[in-house]
């Protein structure tokens, strides 16, 4: 059976030594946070982690979710439970707005715990996830009522909400949506239409759901295509004046997908058959909500990759200490059993070392940049704000595309390691596959996170996001020049730093004159633009850790050292076959007549 | 639903205009094969692939196989009577030795149906695929009497074979074996053990099952570790003297095990408790006998990843061009329609290129191989025969390891083109991707391939199949020296080879003073390797293709040259990134302590 250990010590080195998140006492929601505030957080998140949540995981994949024939869904056993013990930790109030009851931490914190709680269990935390969506929706454009309404019930957890933007012959191009919306006398709306792979769309776990619903209001005012999409509150019961629940809606749950993986959670067709529902923001601005709320949902996505990378790495680790089988190119390493653990092999070596160094970098990296998303909202300086601001919103694809595809591939590999017993299903080792997959594809599948970098991020406000990003790391660069046991971190940075200036020059002398070259060149793109940022995690954390900080136990500097070694030499060389591949341009890939193939 | 179309003109370009197989018909078994003959073949083999098998594919995953409490097993709805008309068409039996009932062709036009019947069903064509395995264990090492008994059945596919290899603490490494054989007066043995991980282990398809069956016999003349295993023959039914049917032999499935995928598919444990045996080869030999199958039994693993590889790029291509979001980056091409197929965005057709420009080199490259395989054994000149077998042996690891690699990640990317709906199983895009994934498990896990690959094929006979294959490259360059249109394909392949010597070099001059150099170079060796042999395919391909053949109908020459030119610009600048990686040697990947992970 998988089990799971919180990476407590990372934490505590990236946020403590790398990040020194004590300096920002002086901004609002950091004021708190002590290194034992830290580590109450981090070990609580970590017990309920370890400990009610990841042994569900296992159970909730094989049994998933049962809709009855009245449309309501029964969660796997044992998510009851655990949901109560969660919601009454406080872990889905973490970092809401004290306001409506939550504990207003940072979004850096939160991103520690939701990589904790997702590695143990994905499929459940889809559940919290989900209504921290609809909270932040209504948060950032519901009226005050809307808010005192909705929000303290989705906070404390009793309520949980849902995301409804997809159907049947629309997802990423939402312009095509059929879902409409008549406006009634008392100012509400009749939503009528189908939505499809709503995540968390109806379940036992909570006394209400909040549906957060796309549809285009019926009548001539309507603005075509995806202009005209509205945003609306659809809840499942209606809420009293006195806040007590009222009727159910008609909003219904008329299947449940069959899904590759995230068993446990319930993806339903959510049928609206003119349910209630309040028009949130303005009317016709419904994409312009969405947006807001996109780069705080797609880190949360690519959290998700790393927590799968991360689960399915331990696991592969404590099977390859176990298994024995061959010995050692080098000479018996465990003469006195009967083969030697199949750690000692390189090609094994090869595979938990690349997902090691990914995820002890993706980490660094993830928290860096969540840590710009809070002071783009906490910081004095506006300067400061818009410095957050733009590096979060230039890093959300590139974290959202690659650390989603190297959560499955990582995935993947780590199955690899039990050979055989890896495809059966009792190891839990082709469950981290299977619940890995979604993450490449929901929240904008990854070539449109691709098009969203190279397409819209690079160019906004005259390319000051990607100007503010090669400052800081020539910044880095410069403030560390000469430092000779870091050389080789700086060394590997430059060179990347360099050819992701190559690539962004090329993309700018050829994107414009034909847009197919820079749709042409935006994965590999992505991919250079990852590794670089990676370079520069590592290179960051191996100048913390080169300099000694008091307390190592454990050889911890010295492995990190170790760990971001191997990045360089095993994983960056891919950098220089990324450029070469999108400086070929569009012609290699349209040269085919679609009849072609 | 998925579909599948059997891609019959890359069959005919490759075997009739590139390889030229018609110049062959001096040699025995490829006489008849007139282009007359290989259409007929083809087509056959295509119509129950795609009417017959392919309609079982899902419905078969979804069903699965059932085991009831007596230990028999029952396939999924509708594969007994596929399997009927399988035999009953002769499909098993193409390849076999006419002397037993075969039809005699050789292997690489067998190679093609395989392609095909596995693309259409994989989980079906196990049944039949381990049949041959067992048919090539008899037919290398049985004696005439098992011969007579065994193969006719097999060959005729009323009776269908096991290969019992794995235990449940032993896989790769079978010297840990644990199952025993007693000899007993009448010369033959009693196996008591249990065997894991049999595919097509217990079933109903057939009437009887002939396991093979690697134990260690009891006594005191048995050495220690992998040299003390022999080979049985263990009939489910014993068999009589006149060929009947006799006793049930003490062998009974004691589960079905719980995969990822193939659940068309009964992967067995076997569970036997005295059962009678019979030696098959020399005593202690059975690693020798499983040796001589393995090139063949490795090759049919390959061509299941190009399989799937193509089946999930033809369905993603069918939903690519009929999915609609969004428009053009340069422009509306499907004006009349709400959005235009989501074929014109380059990142879609990246991954469809991709796919294709891998499923036509690989098949030309796999089809090369087989016919120097084919060589190996029938070629009139000795030298001949060697440089087949050499050729054959050498890019046996290579294509096992590359191919199922491909396959699997192939797979994935079509299953993304779909968005959400691509994680839905009624779309059958994940089928594809959990059935490739076994592919890169069995017969010898990829890492293994890469290990049998520098630590074995290149050392062979003091390097001589190595040097003969940069030999054939150097032949091919220099023979089409100054062939200007051909010349990017001639750079692209001279860059390859060089760099695959460079790691050669490598390899030679690191991997004997440390031989974890050589295991840790091993998977980035294997993937340079298939890239310079992927070059090579394509620039024969490309030789004929420029030559315009006659009767160049749809421009199928002109997209052959485009699909090769887009695997030189968007695939081959992988070599370099792999040459980087090979040759920081074992160091980084070994630096931290087995405690550290």
């Amino acid at each position: 059976m998988p089990s799971y250990k919180a990476p407590l010590n990372d934490y505590r080195f990236i946020l403590n030594d790398v990040l020194k998140i004590g300096g920002y006492a002086n901004l609002p929601g950091f004021a708190d946070i002590s290194p034992d505030l830290i580590d109450a957080i981090l070990e609580g998140a970590a017990q309920i982690s370890e400990e009610v949540l990841q042994p569900l995981n296992y159970s909730g994949d094989q049994e998933g979710c049962t809709r009855h024939a009245d449309g309501s869904v029964t969660t796997p056993k044992g998510f009851k439970a655990a949901y109560k013990t969660f919601i009454e930790g406080g872990w889905g109030a973490l970092t809401s707005d004290p306001a409506y009851g939550g504990q207003g931490l940072p979004h850096t914190l939160g991103i520690c715990t939701n990589e904790m709680l997702s590695a143990a269990n994905m499929a459940f935390c889809m559940y919290p996830g989900l209504s921290h969506g609809a909270y932040s929706a209504i948060h950032a454009h519901g009226t005050d009522e809307q808010r005192r309404t909705y929000l303290p019930k989705i906070v404390e957890g009793s309520w949980t909400g849902t995301m409804n933007l997809t159907e049947p012959h629309c997802g990423t191009d939402l312009g095509l949506m059929r879902t409409r919306a008549e406006p009634q006398a008392d100012g509400s709306y009749r939503i009528t239409g189908t939505k499809i792979f709503i995540s968390a769309g109806e379940h036992d776990l909570s006394e209400n759901i909040i549906h957060l619903v796309l549809a285009k209001i019926a009548g001539p005012g309507t603005p075509e295509g995806i202009k005209g999409v509205s945003l609306f509150i659809v809840p499942k019961f209606l809420v009293n004046t006195d806040g007590s629940l009222g009727a159910r809606n008609a909003v219904t749950c008329g299947a449940i997908e069959h899904k590759m993986g995230i068993h446990g959670n319930a993806t339903c067709v959510l049928n609206y058959d003119g349910a209630t529902g309040y028009l949130i923001g303005e009317a016709h601005k419904g994409m312009r909500a969405m947006f807001t709320m996109m780069n705080e949902a797609r880190l949360g996505v690519a959290v998700q990759g790393l927590s799968q990378s991360e689960v399915a790495y331990q696991n592969a680790v404590a099977y390859a200490k176990e298994r024995l089988q061959g010995r050692s190119l080098t000479g018996p390493k465990a003469p006195d059993k009967p083969a030697d653990p199949i750690i000692v092999h390189p090609d094994i070596r090869r595979i938990l070392m690349s997902i090691k160094a990914f995820n002890e970098g993706a980490r660094m990296l993830m928290l860096w940049t969540a840590l710009h998303g809070d002071l783009s909202h906490a910081a004095e300086d506006a300067k400061a704000r818009e410095l957050g601001d733009d590096i979060m919103g230039l890093l959300t694809p590139v974290l959202k595309g690659y650390f989603t595809d190297k959560g499955y591939a990582n995935a993947t590999e780590a199955q690899q390691v039990y050979g055989g017993h890896g495809y059966i299903a009792e190891t839990g080792a082709e469950q981290f596959v299977r619940d890995a997959r979604i993450a490449m594809i929901y929240e904008g599948a990854n070539g449109v996170q691709a098009l969203d970098l190279v397409g819209r991020k690079l160019a906004m406000n005259g390319g000051r996001a990607i100007f503010a990003w090669f400052a800081l790391i020539d910044a880095f660069l410069t403030a560390n020049d000469g430092n000779a046991e870091l050389k080789p971190f700086l060394d590997g940075l430059r060179s990347a730093r360099t050819q992701l200036e190559d690539g962004t020059t090329w993309l700018m002398n050829n994107g414009l004159a034909n847009p197919d070259n820079a749709g042409a060149a935006s994965m590999d793109y992505l991919y250079l633009f990852a590794l670089t940022a990676l370079a520069y995690a590592w290179a960051q954390m191996a100048q913390v850790a080169l300099g000694k900080p008091p307390g190592d136990q454990g050889g911890f500097y010295a492995n990190k050292l170790a760990t971001g070694r191997f990045f360089l030499a095993r994983m960056l060389p891919d950098a220089a076959a990324h450029l070469a591949k999108l400086k070929t341009g569009a012609a290699p890939l349209m040269a085919l007549d679609a009849d072609a193939f």
